[in-house]
């Protein structure tokens, strides 16, 4: 039983959040998904939809097996009792992978780490749906269901 | 194998729409959702999301079996192709249930009309998402991902 993670904010689902599920998923037997908290967004605006409704949203997902919230504190916690054999990161997190594996090796852990590559789509991107949502419908005033 | 058809528009997934799909999937043993197409939304803001982008997604969610685009012409084409036992309504769909019933007879289909109960949560509409988005990032600029 191969268990892999996944880790990321997953703010508005999009089909480049999808498609890294999918390709995680496919390089095990179960897929356990770390949806980050609201706290511990910093690097880029706090997202939109909160953590707990995120969380709901990803755990409805085909792909996911599992999905649980980060640790506010520690985000090697949940990493270190799932123990998964992959730890997989999508092509827009910036971590520096090789710190990773020794952070990692650190808590007696030797997960493989492995790069999703990119999806193209149009609006595969929470930031270009928020600037889609911001250049049409600013004007006009708030809409839609 | 009793079939349920769900539809809607799915345009920035929700726990509403969630609810509504999982309630619908409950009442039998294979969920079709129809998506409506981009041409046809009127009676509201257009999508933000493009038809395809928004059937994929919804076909990515777990009580979905099969997805599919409506018909830009006929609203009752695909619901004579799947031929339901159930047709679901979410509450906030503005149709005339008895004209419904009466729409299908004409076709020939005699699916049970029902009327899935509001999910009720903070963030659990499209518009409220989008009101939030315009609220927050307006003056800050788009970012996230």
């Amino acid at each position: 039983m191969r268990r892999v993670v996944a880790t990321g904010t997953f703010d508005i689902l999009h089909p480049g959040h999808l498609y890294y599920l999918e390709e995680s998923r496919k390089l095990g037997d179960e897929l356990y998904v770390i949806v980050a908290r609201d706290a511990n967004v910093k690097h880029k605006p706090k997202p939109v939809i909160p953590e707990d409704q995120r969380l709901h949203m990803v755990a409805a997902l085909k792909p996911v097996d599992h999905a649980i919230l980060g640790d506010l504190h520690d985000m090697f916690r949940p990493i270190v009792e799932i123990r998964p054999d992959i730890i997989t990161l999508g092509f827009n997190q910036h971590f520096d992978e090789e710190r990773l594996r020794q952070n990692l090796g650190e808590r007696g852990l030797d997960a493989e780490v492995v790069r999703i590559a990119g999806y193209f789509g149009s609006l595969a991107s929470s930031s270009k749906i928020i600037e889609r949502i911001l250049n049409t419908r600013y004007r006009s005033g708030p809409g839609g269901s």
